[in-house]
């Protein structure tokens, strides 16, 4: 029998909804499978703004700090939005977690399900099969270098540094990835113009013997960004830096038909956090039209990180049969009109 | 009658093929309005550096600062790219000659032609009637920030830095643009986490009520990343930096249905310099199957630069006239075997 603490952010928007759905996941499969899940619930976002002034109460990280793993929904509220230099915005939250957490690696796997590729604006015959790993780095580059403006506030800056530690310790991990999957890792980068991606290729380049079954290559970001529509089945497993990997995983997503779909893992050396990649979709809050399948994929990810892939598995293959069902949410089939609610409780009931 | 100097610079792989034929278009324009356009080629890029040790000699930039306008083919070698951090290569010419002949814009119009919506990875129903307008920065941002290597070279960096002054020479191009057309301009940046992308927001801002007719909005790069795809008709005229503009423009390249139908213009205030979107191709330099078409409509666009829209205008004709008739190269068309001087003659005939 295994017990771990898990601390649920629901967040902002259909953040909340969302994770519901996944805790229901993750209590049908303690129960089915005799572990016990301790769920402790905290605030993250903009409902902590307007609960604390904090994106990220030290209530909050602390409680992270000793869970075993973190389960977010997603952050964010359009009054924060409109202006970007708020002095305090949800955003900071997320990226003070990450950073708090140390974790570096942001993982999401992109897959096109067969049941739904008419949903994607790409040609089915062109995704079919596409199963690519992204291993984005997440606490490190440009959204963490300094930055700021000029005395006289008419020119600003960002800076990008990466050190070769920070490096080596994400690549470690793709490639140990890429030795369990198709044994091909692809370093996105821009070297031909940046010092921080010419440190990356040479030092991705210095680990490769250490995997000798590893094909290993390169792709300018702008010609991944393009290869990534045309011919995604090429890719197994991608590398690259912060900015980088938010654009191209983002782009990625079009190829699994729905925003909805699209699980994430974020790891480093201690506890893990796992999330949606879609945001806190405010149009939809309360309407129980969210789906919740990218939650209830990241609770799957969560459990493989426990240690329990027959667990994780019956909740794959549970998506995998609400998926033949038919039971989605609208924007995969606007006929059937089940709730996320349904949803969430026929893969439950399916674990 | 106008008389014109025109710098080519053919460059590297298809580079010389394409132009050959863009060239040869020109001629026809010539000959047909009643125009004098002469022409002077220059070395640029890897063959430059073969025969004189330098990516961009200082002849060709003497050149280039006199000529009425440069086109430029394409350039990089394989025996460069292999080494990103090799001390001279030929993207070091382009950064170069951007930087020198102050080539601030670079403006890329992304088309769905009808006649190629089945080659397009995208389904035809997304992208049909696709018509925007791509505005990237190009002589700042990180591309020409400071970079290095700690004292120890275990660290690196890249700067990002922009100015107001920077930021509004290029916006005003953009809103001028977006009044020709559908009204409507979208900054692209990342200002929930980069202070270059709240200062480019501020700026544009500031700048928007001098364009009443003009709909401004803001979109954040990887959700852009993502609408390009998912819905690429809502763009009219986008606008960003130099970074976040390489990436998605190519990107949205998908949309055509060959890298081989992207023409591109980058003007500043002096000469512009008019040039394809594709690389050098060097595996199909010499085999008369490069594509001449984004060539010849970055030859249009020099025309309608010259203040020459009608004669820009019967080229883009010729061009529809050749996808008409399926006259183009094997990439479109396996079955026809036209090669990239055919393609050329056709359309130069069609003038
Ligand atoms: C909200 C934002 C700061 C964040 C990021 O850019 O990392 C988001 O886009 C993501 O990918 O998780
Ligand atoms: C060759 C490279 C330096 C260049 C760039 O990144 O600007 C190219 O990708 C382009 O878009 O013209």
């Amino acid at each position: 029998i295994l017990s771990k603490q898990i601390v649920v952010l629901p967040g902002d928007g259909i953040g909340p909804e969302v994770c519901r759905e996944a805790v229901r996941v993750l209590r049908a499969v303690a129960d089915r499978f005799g572990h016990e899940f301790h769920f402790d619930y905290h605030l993250m976002g903009a409902c902590a703004i307007d609960a604390t002034g904090s994106p990220l109460p030290e209530l909050t990280l602390d409680a992270c700090h000793q869970a075993d793993a973190v389960l977010l929904g997603a952050i964010g509220d359009p009054k924060y939005d409109h202006d970007p230099a708020a002095p305090v915005r949800p955003e900071q939250g997320l990226l003070r977690l990450r950073k708090e957490l140390g974790l570096y690696a942001n993982i999401r796997p992109v897959t096109a399900y067969d049941q739904l590729l008419e949903h994607s604006p790409l040609k089915a015959d062109r995704i079919q099969d596409t199963d690519m790993l992204i291993f984005r780095e997440l606490t490190g580059g440009v959204y963490f270098g300094e930055k700021g403006r000029s005395a006289d506030g008419n020119s600003a800056y960002d800076n990008c540094t990466y050190s070769r530690a920070e490096i080596e310790r994400i690549t470690h991990r793709a490639f140990r990835a890429a030795e369990t999957r198709r044994h091909h890792l692809t370093l996105v980068d821009k070297a031909n113009v940046l010092e921080t991606s010419r440190l990356w290729r040479e030092t991705v380049q210095q680990l490769a013997p250490q995997y000798p079954s590893v094909a290993l290559d390169y792709l300018f970001v702008d010609n991944a960004a393009m290869q990534i529509i045309l011919n995604p089945r090429q890719f197994d497993v991608i590398l690259t830096e912060n900015m980088f990997g938010d654009i191209i995983s983002d782009e990625a997503s079009v190829i699994a038909g729905s925003l909805g779909m699209l699980p994430s893992a974020s790891v480093g050396d201690a506890v893990a956090l796992f999330e949606p990649i879609h945001g806190s979709y405010p149009q939809a809050k309360g309407k129980g039209i969210a789906n919740p399948i990218a939650t209830i994929l990241s609770a799957a990810m969560l459990l493989d990180h426990f240690g329990l892939p027959e667990e994780a598995d019956t909740v794959r293959a549970a998506v995998q049969h609400a998926l033949n069902q038919q039971v989605v949410t609208p924007e995969l089939n606007p006929a059937t009109r089940y709730t996320t609610e349904q949803v969430g409780s026929f893969i439950a009931y399916a674990v």
